[in-house]
């Protein structure tokens, strides 16, 4: 059981929004931010690469490694086929990903740099304009926090709004809204409370915590390069880092014992190796006795309540319910800005069914996307563009439900504002599979942090509705109407329930119950016992008690059913609303040719904190009139908008709207007063202009924002407005 | 501090979302749902009584109560006046509520009936159509909290949405999204951690939990009505009532010891009065060291990023910020169904300000609302209807942003499906009111379980900004441009740091900041003794130490200044989502005439959980294409529908789209399929129909939904569609 929940752990749970970090950050410490000094500027490798035909010479650096890759991934396979030993399978693997992980640098290196992205820059427009910043900074600040500030609530507000429309209005889902607070039993069943957890080791003076793999491994590799370690002792230390993923508390205490091993900041003595679970407790109620848990995903909630959707649902499958919320998770170090936080919205649906195929599947098939397959990922290829449809048909993806989902995901994905280029959906390889998953993808949208995992789309199977049904005894199951009514051989223990209540008194009830709950092989071998030995010992929690046919009888019938009872199938479609949000914005980051300080979020206006801004020229009094009124009239079409009326050049001002990702800028100036009133609309990423009626302008601006019209329509439409923006210095 | 702390807490934390539970249910057993047979048909009194003509012969028997209640009115308002002895203050009070309550009791009971409200029923149809239930019941639930399945999670989202436009787009509001857990400082410095707890007191053997104040007031109230007891014990129990209110954890244990108090339940001992905090505790971080709870209100996270706030503001007042999120309560006793919980979603505004003028209050000034002020509470006279125009003219609201909000949250609730006679503003009265409050209104909605209090609408003043900037010395403050530029007086110590540092060592630094907190008053003390005696003692944190004239002097200096610090004071309108939520609901529960089984929410469309329900007359699979085309359609212009093509009845499924407050069915019938297409539209309250064309129908919806057509439009427009419903015994 423990193995198998490892693995599930691995690919579902725990590993579920953990980023892929790139080697340049993973050692810095303490990074609320993720930035330093040292990656100030930063290489965004060209995606394109993967996409378009490989550059000949690049493919001929990366040939040898590549064979390596495969060479190794069939290895894998070759045991796996053979069944060989567990710790050789996991070598291998090891060295798999090794190998995986050359080459993947390799590749980076090599491809043809796109812009150099200034993530320190960034990042200060980011605090500056307060789209996010660290919570309770005033207080110090705690790690792995932090609050959304008016640009960034709109964002995050407009991506689920989008978010909801987009899965939940079109597909009729049914969307909850459960508790945060959870209590034990229910994180039990999930796994949770023994499993969502990870080995740490405490400074027994100052209290600082270290995850412990990190450490060790940290300290092994030191030893590793020191010049007086034997070549017998770096073998051995290289097997140890192979093995370290899967090792016990007590292995991995041995090896602090045995190398020494101390705190590497105060040289402190260590604690022994503490398990940390990541869940938040506390306790429900004033008696202190109901222990509880915030929420580590939002998963649960939905599983918990299956019978009533499905009820909702007139008892019908397929349906996918969805839930919006904050998750929680006690991280030991928090770190790399949005990407690892303690606390964070994520966007989930489950998608109960009893078959794989899917009616809307045609309307999706025909998308193109970037896959990243197991295969290619062990043979060493590289990822490959293709259909939807194709990757089905060609079973790269399991199935057509999985398919579309992942497809719906995409375009999702799209119009929030991610670059096509820079999104790939990576298969779950073999080795990192659940038990139960037929297949697994997730989402990576390509930062300066490497491929960020965003969303995951992973066939769960039955694991979850099953284990909380056997936790509470109630049936999380549907009810399937069979093609045609079926015969069916029941067996069933009939107690004599006045004898045995006569013979075993207070007992009678858990023999009568544990008779109940033989199932048929076992009621069988009660029944063989009985005519061979002319009893039957029960085993039961109060003791074994002899039974004799007088007591207990087995009967055999016939029955007529016409439903069979199925435990669904879930596929999960889960996102990370704080991740997706951090890839919007790093991959929408502009400077303006020629103006390094003059840098905007070039944000989908779908998604943009606002639609527009209303800037008067100056701070003449008769243009308030005008600013009001337009401010009016565009709430009134739902145009939200910002009044920038204060002092500054329009330049400058329309520095700052693009700042804020703002997509439209009206501008009210002299001309605006004379008859027939007029006011200019100007367009962030091009910076074109067109002069256009004021009692156009509402709806203009609406039906741009709801891409219903183009820019390039409007700039059909109205006379263009020549004015040279001054540009130069305008940031302020 | 912790009197004025008292305060503070009786009218704005700690007593918001408390509330008012009428006799009927205060004393039923953790009652999850609210609901016992006791009530199961509750008269719901008419609010018309306070606003038409009150009954003459009513008034009668009224006339002698409202006497009462003036009498002790006019003597609270002396006792006062005379700075009488603050028991002899709250003894008459005490007396005042008591009599306020008697005459509260016989009004409601006088009042004309408007309905028979049956709970029971809509409490059944909540959970039936799952709108919302008690979280993880498999588990066997835990009271205080509860998820929103499908129907209930929509309304609530809708309320949201709309709440966002009604507010944030419509005043441009700064909406931020801040942490929910919360380290401890952070609540020191706001209050909640010293003062936001109840007394309880727990059976030693069954762990049970009280609150200390119901246990007492129940023993000391069945002592009373014992007969052995004698006259001199029954006037002291009477007093001990009295002053129960305002005791100590030490006077209460003195009681408890006294009377000889034990579990009401088993009879157990007790232990002695523990001091239960409300707020959830947990630990962030691995450590344990950090101390954090669960947020029990969300205002904190603004005020803490108030500087963020007004920088993003471009340093002017006023502005608004707003939140909407989750905060936590661990309720020793949560009931009355979503009334009193542990996990519920608040909606809060901070709007900060220097002057309480406000622009916009000139469009709201007609608004009629229903007052009912401090003062007409302790005359003893009805509430009130008036203009808030004329409420702020004459005083009775305190200013016109205090009014211009509460006509805003007026006009909300009606928009989400408050009855208007069923909603009142409450004043909270002198001696409700904390010190630091002008005024302070909360929006009460009239449900069956009396008045409760949805909407808290409070000048909060500086207090919360002034004790962030206490506790962090982060000034939280606005700079307000002089009308002309001031010349001020600086005066400050000018401490010749060499020679401090020199005789004093270690401690300079503690000297040099004390000298550096001084204000003008201290330093001139300063200055005189060290005139005077030459020398002078300073204390400090690490001791008293004797500065002479060599080592400090103070400099007096003229100082020009344009601008001056103000810390804002800060409106703060409140609104608890859930329990607007359950008004919306059971004042809108509906039975049709002369079928009692067939009930239905007569939700308004803007919140209602979907618009429209896509019903084909059968299960012809003619219908379908029409069915699939129509759903594209309504989803292509936003319109949230169902389609039930479940077998059963049209008029049962009319019945079961009623029930889930869906305001229009479009049914796909066989003249559909004839062309021109047509269908027919249904309107719940009135279960009037209309034909129209197919292809009309998904914009006739969509601006039914939006409001921007009335079903009185639509039946002008297309033709009446007669034909019987089977109403009777239609739900299932």
């Amino acid at each position: 059981m423990r193995n198998v929940l490892a693995l599930v752990y691995k690919c579902s749970v725990f590993s579920k929004y953990r980023p892929i970090i790139s080697k340049q950050v993973r050692f810095s410490h303490d990074q609320q931010w993720g930035s330093n000094k040292l990656h100030r500027k930063i290489k965004i490798p060209n995606p394109l690469r993967e996409i378009i035909m490989a550059d000949p010479k690049v493919e001929e650096i990366l040939a040898p490694l590549r064979a390596l890759v495969k060479e190794q991934g069939d290895l894998v396979r070759k045991l796996k086929e053979e069944k060989a030993p567990e710790i050789d399978i996991k070598k291998a693997v090891a060295e798999l990903k090794t190998r995986k992980k050359i080459l993947e640098d390799k590749e980076l290196s090599l491809a043809p740099s796109e812009e150099l992205f200034d993530r320190a820059k960034m990042e200060d427009l980011i605090k500056r304009r307060f789209f996010y910043d660290q919570s309770f900074a005033i207080y110090g600040g705690i790690t792995g926090q932090f609050d959304f500030g008016p640009m960034g609530c709109a964002l995050k507000s407009n991506m689920i709004q989008l978010w909801r429309k987009h899965f939940i209005l079109q597909e009729q889902m049914l969307e909850v809204d459960c508790s945060i607070l959870t209590p034990e039993p229910v994180l039990k069943a999930s796994g949770h409370v023994e499993r969502f957890a990870d080995l740490m080791t405490k400074d027994v003076k100052s209290g600082e915590c270290f995850r412990l793999d990190h450490l060790i491994k940290a300290h092994l590799e030191k030893i590793k390069c020191e010049k007086n370690t034997t070549a017998d002792l770096k073998a051995e230390i290289e097997d140890i880092l192979v093995k370290l993923d899967g090792m016990t508390a007590a292995e991995m205490e041995a090896l602090m014992k045995r190398f020494q091993m101390k705190s590497p900041i105060s040289g402190n003595e260590l604690t022994p190796p503490i398990e940390f679970n990541l869940m938040f407790n506390t306790q429900i109620g004033p008696s202190g006795l109901v222990k509880g848990f915030l929420r580590p995903e939002t998963a649960q909630g939905i599983f918990v309540n299956f019978k009533r959707l499905l009820e909702f649902n007139q008892g019908r499958l397929p349906f996918a319910a969805a839930q919006i919320g904050n998750s929680f998770r006690n991280e030991i170090s928090p770190r790399s800005g949005l990407l690892r936080v303690r606390e964070f919205t994520m966007c989930e649906i489950e998608h109960f069914c009893d078959t794989k195929d899917h009616p809307k599947f045609e309307s999706v098939k025909d998308t193109q996307m970037l896959f990243y397959s197991a295969n290619n990922q062990e043979q060493g290829k590289p990822a490959e563009i293709m259909t939807i449809g194709d990757a089905v048909s060609k079973g790269i993806v399991n199935n057509e439900t999985l398919g579309y989902f992942m497809a719906r995901i995409h375009l999702y994905m799209l119009a929030v504002g991610i670059d096509l280029k820079k999104l790939r959906f990576r298969q779950h390889m073999g080795n990192e599979m659940a038990h139960y998953a037929c297949d697994c993808w997730d989402a990576e949208c390509l930062t300066s942090y490497g491929w960020i995992e965003c969303v995951g789309c992973a066939d769960r199977s039955a694991y979850d509705l099953t284990q909380h049904t056997k936790a509470t005894g109630t049936r999380l199951a549907a009810e399937k109407k069979l093609p045609a009514p079926k015969q069916i051989e029941v067996v069933e223990a009939l107690p004599n329930k006045a004898a045995i209540g006569k013979e075993f008194k207070k007992d009678a009830k858990v023999i009568n119950d544990e008779l109940a709950a033989m199932d048929s092989t076992a009621l069988e071998g009660l029944q063989a016992k009985l005519e061979s030995d002319g009893e039957y010992v029960l085993s039961t929690p109060n003791g074994d008690f002899k039974l004799t046919p007088k007591l207990v009888t087995v009967k055999k019938s016939q029955k007529t059913v016409h439903v069979e009872e199925i435990i669904p199938s879930v596929i999960e479609p889960s996102f990370g609303v704080g991740r997706i949000l951090y890839s919007i914005l790093e991959q929408n980051f502009k400077m303006r040719d020629g103006d390094e300080q003059r840098t905007y979020f070039a944000l989908p206006a779908a998604v943009a904190p606002m639609k527009c801004a209303v800037l008067p020229l100056s701070g003449n009094a008769e243009f308030q009139p005008f600013v009001r009124e337009l401010s009016q009239e565009l709430t009134n079409v739902d145009v939200s908008h910002k009044v920038d009326d204060s002092s500054g050049s329009i330049g400058r001002r329309y520095a700052r709207t693009d700042e804020l990702g703002v997509p439209y800028a009206i501008t009210v100036d002299f001309d605006t007063m004379k008859e027939p009133h007029s006011v200019t609309l100007r367009e962030r990423d091009s910076m074109g202009q067109v002069r256009l009626p004021l009692s156009d302008v509402p709806v203009v601006v609406r039906d741009l924002a709801n891409s219903k019209i183009s820019w390039a329509n409007v700039e059909q439409k109205y006379p263009k407005f020549e004015q040279q923006e001054n540009v130069k210095g305008a940031a302020a």
